[in-house]
């Protein structure tokens, strides 16, 4: 058994109204293995960094359980950097810098122990790369789950629809959803994307929870309402790490063990965004985990007597 | 026991994307009272319309148990009308024409029985209105439920915080919760209407479902995905409706018996927006309704190992 998380590890500077972060590690496989390594610890990371990245980030991830051998490093080369600025609802947000540096050249090269991993999570990156990495795969995982975005789908959509015909299970958000699908309904964009390739879909909603969907059945995770969201930057990654962390650790790919993971993903999250970066992620107590999932079971909770 | 209801009894006439209502009966207290039939039937209404309101559609609330003696018909007067197109997405719409008609002198005059009833439902109404009918109530109702909206936020928010000391339960969208308090976050917002006065309130989210809260207590029950919304008129009010009706019939407040109202609500609510306007309402079978409660709970069911 082993997860390989594919993604992005950079540099990140975040202006929120409750303050600046100054820069700080990110990154989808960043916040994705760090956030899985909270359930599972047979995680390798691929993925591309700079000379300016600080070799103490990636020895505090290996203290994790997490094989970085995957993570190239550029001589000369500069980090992946992104700044933004959340307004006020900390719902929109404006980017105030990409640089995509060494991402730009990104030709992943897997490791020979990443090829026979089990579980493989592509995080959101250009279509023709996730595909490159499907390819280098020695046998077929037990579960590929991607992520994507509208970005690609603007601009990359045949190269997208060919990776989704290889992907058991897709996470994107409603708005993605309804763009991909061409429908507004999320039933019918369910229905739709099926057809693509994806056996399972969820669809994030944020603030609002997660959805799961697997043939005609559902399932809702609702988030947890915070009293204050201080840096929802690693949310959406966060939540498919602990997602595949957890599915990973039961080595069993049912409907029950989806929807524990969407649990896990999504207790994970709600601490993502109590402060700035990974920061709640790496200090988190298995005690804090389980308390917060047990929130989750109250959340939902009711009794029915249907006499 | 009994319910009263008071609220608009309407006309309306819908555009939406599938096709053209024509002018058909609506108003909150039309919606919320066939809403609850389903559940209870001792409901009383009270309310006004005009002499162009079928007598017929009065009978149709008659056969289903709901007291219409307290619905005041002016002569010579025309019934509330509402006019309204629904965008492609159904969420956002255009009012095409609001007549007040009688409902601009609604004076409320609570019949003798009216007066005695243990469960009270305020629809959204000018709250001078709302004061009038608590200020009628003989005794002290076991439960006060009140609907408000924005618009009277921005025109009477000194009278609307009166009656709200008097409410034991408001039922508001997450936009009016966060002008009403100031607050962005749903969980400092309800803190902050705790101190108005209602001990319990009810965020409704539409197709993200409704929270339910309650001192520190929190209960959020998705809304049932639907393949097609064809009309969400009268959705909120057939969820309340419902919520009372469950807990008028349980005659007991308590955290159980709301959580389980939402549920009903949010079950009458999905069958509400099937069709035009009250068509699903009247001819629900109550094995439908036990069905669609069953979704919901399989819905968010999830069965958690914490090891």
């Amino acid at each position: 058994m082993s997860l390989l998380i594919v993604g992005t590890v950079a540099f990140d500077e975040l202006i929120t109204p409750f303050g600046e972060s100054g820069k700080i590690i990110g990154g989808s496989a960043t916040y994705a293995s760090l956030s899985a390594a909270n359930l599972y610890q047979d995680i390798s990371i691929v993925s591309i960094i700079g000379e300016d990245f600080p070799e103490a980030k990636l020895e505090l991830m290996r203290s994790k359980g997490i094989d970085t051998s995957g993570i190239k490093r550029v001589k000369g080369g500069k980090t992946f950097f992104w700044k933004g600025k959340y307004h006020n609802d900390m719902n929109s947000r404006d980017s105030l810098a990409t640089e995509l540096n060494v991402l730009e050249d990104f030709d992943p090269i897997l490791p020979e122990k990443a090829r026979e991993a089990e579980y493989l999570m592509l995080g959101n990156l250009t279509p023709a790369v996730q595909m490159k990495v499907l390819k280098q795969m020695s046998k077929r995982p037990k579960l590929v789950i991607m992520d994507t975005m509208n970005f690609w789908m603007d601009i990359a959509m045949p190269e997208l629809k060919e990776v989704l015909q290889e992907v058991d299970l897709l996470t994107i958000n409603d708005e993605e959803a309804r763009q991909l699908s061409g429908e507004y309904s999320l039933v019918k964009a369910a229905a739709k994307i099926f057809e693509m390739g994806p056996k399972y879909l969820i669809i994030k909603k944020g603030e609002h929870g997660a959805l799961l969907f697997h043939g005609k059945d559902l399932f809702y995770a609702p988030a947890l309402p915070l009293e204050e969201v201080y840096d929802p930057t690693g949310a959406g990654d966060t939540f498919a790490g602990g997602f595949i962390g957890h599915v990973s650790n039961c080595d069993e790919v049912n409907f029950d063990t989806l929807k524990q993971g969407i649990i896990y993903g999504s207790a994970l999250a709600s601490f993502c965004v109590e402060r700035f970066g990974t920061e709640k992620l790496i200090d988190l107590q298995r005690s804090d985990l389980h308390e917060r999932v047990m929130q989750f079971i109250d959340l939902t909770h009711f009794d029915m007597n249907l006499g």
